[in-house]
């Protein structure tokens, strides 16, 4: 682990990774250093464990993400999955292939540990290892691992959604389709771009707080995060919950940056535009949802039906009333 | 997780793997196809966490390695790392980017499945989950996660090393790095080999069951896995332990590969060859070491000394009682 780059004369970048991580903490007893990192969950815990490819030229592209969104956006696809099953971040794991070139620019990969170190101090993950390689092409490529804690059989799931279930999601939808819009059309507008502001693109906030609050107080029957659009990870709750489902147009919440589009364009960026990493789900009816969950608005959304052949899974119902088949056309990334 | 492809219309990629990977099983409560995987570690245990990079054109090369050795060395590395703590492996994750072209061919991937599945099976681990995404190269991109268990604060570690403990290796050494030379010279020679003949580099064999047997019998003070050759990884064992080392030339375990080689490029295949994957310790001198470990010989190879200033670290002793310092110069890979 954490020892690829050494042999192509790269001990500086694993040093450096394993200074400015920190010690091992929490449950971590073990961080980098040896054959494999240790952790001590507690007793009666399960562990919940992901795995997200983050590969330049696919997921970012260096000419429009500055280095600290890149390193952001890599642990905050992890996260985001753990908070959809509810669960307390324990440890992440960042395997990093780094182009020849980088070896000389340390400033570069500095931005990127930044951008990785910071939401990690903000949501309390410990960098607990990884590995480093020099990449076989120009690309930056990371693959990121994020291990977290829920009690025992309790981690929210998507197979959970019944019918007559209301439908809600966190926060706002479509701003980081339209931030990468305007990237891909300016891609210097946002190299001073800071985590912490409202890029909801560039440093999303994955909704940890929310999911396990979700969790603690037994408020969903089915939970994901919305990575793809909701259009692609709706069809996926209904699939694994075996039920359809209705979205009301008029209810979406959408994100202050779709305004700058007609509200055609809008409503497309809320429902297939990815990446707001937003949760996704669902509750029986007569549960009472708070208007706020972890510090982020809860809206109403639609609700979950019958499955019914020769029906469309997934409807939305416009404004005027009208029906459409919501067809899964999520985020392809930087197509 | 397990969706990257999906986007690019590759869900039957996933399906191929969700459906070779089989249902979940003994600790992994839910695998493939929630958000996150779902483990029940027993209560008690620690749980032990590594992740390596496999890409090619740094750690193999399609004209070289047949499929099923590309999957087979992927796993293998992650597995390797598990016996050296002596854990017991509890789940794997891969996350596999493929160029474009295999899109259609599907016979490859079957291939590269093959060779991490025949080991899964081998060594009883689930394949819980990854990624999948197109590659942004023509490489083929692999990183694998294993998670193994071990009872609390028993794990073996590189850092006991004591003054006096004798140093042994389990299996035999250079193997790997002779058959890397002949498939460099030769690369169609090997395109029929299988898991299960004798390839060390190829097919290599983590010897998890002897690093279980060395924790459960208590019989290590130190523990790692020989990936980068006895040179570079009995460094990072003394650096550890914060001792020094002396190794008898005249008592490796040489595998009968090397005898195609000098007697003196037949020892630093030994020493500096990476990849055979065996186990490194070390053990009090009044400890009676079995001769043979989980099935795997197990040879003395030196001795534990103190770390004095202005004195090698590491020091080989030759046959003819000649003393030089032992350089950290393990393999790198395909250079």
């Amino acid at each position: 682990m954490l020892e690829g780059m050494a042999k192509t004369g790269e001990l500086a970048l694993i040093e450096l990774i394993r200074q400015r991580a920190g010690g091992a903490r929490g449950t971590v007893r073990v961080g980098i250093g040896d054959d494999c990192a240790i952790l001590a969950p507690k007793a009666g815990d399960d562990v919940v464990v992901t795995t997200d490819f983050s590969l330049e030229g696919r997921h970012f592209k260096r000419e429009w993400h500055p280095m600290p969104s890149i390193g952001h956006r890599v642990l905050a696809r992890g996260l985001s999955d753990l908070a959809a099953m509810g669960a307390k971040p324990m440890a992440a794991f960042l395997s990093l292939a780094l182009p020849r070139e980088f070896a000389k620019n340390r400033g570069e990969i500095r931005g990127l540990l930044d951008g990785v170190l910071w939401l990690g101090v903000e949501v309390g993950v410990v960098l607990a290892g990884g590995d480093t390689s020099e990449s076989p092409s120009n690309h930056i490529l990371a693959d990121i691992v994020l291990l977290g804690s829920v009690p025992r059989g309790k981690a929210l799931r998507r197979s959970g959604a019944r019918v007559e279930d209301v439908l809600y999601c966190t926060g706002t939808l479509g701003g980081a389709a339209v931030e990468l819009e305007e990237l891909s059309k300016a891609p210097g507008k946002f190299h001073k771009a800071k985590a912490g502001e409202d890029h909801p693109h560039l440093f999303p906030a994955p909704r940890l707080k929310a999911g396990q609050a979700l969790l603690r107080r037994g408020l969903a029957t089915a939970c994901m995060d919305i990575s793809d659009g909701i259009s692609t990870d709706l069809a996926h709750l209904c699939e694994a919950s075996g039920v359809g489902a209705e979205v009301e147009a008029g209810w979406l919440p959408l994100h202050p940056l779709t305004k700058k589009l007609s509200a055609e364009d809008g409503l497309r960026a809320a429902l297939d535009g990815g990446e707001d990493y937003e949760l996704l789900f669902t509750a029986k009816a007569a549960t009472k949802m708070p208007r706020m969950l972890g510090g982020v608005p809860v809206t109403r959304i639609g609700k979950i039906v019958a499955k019914r052949k020769g029906r469309a899974q997934v409807v939305v119902v416009g404004i005027d009333g009208k029906r459409t088949e919501l067809k899964a056309q999520g985020w392809e990334h930087l197509r």
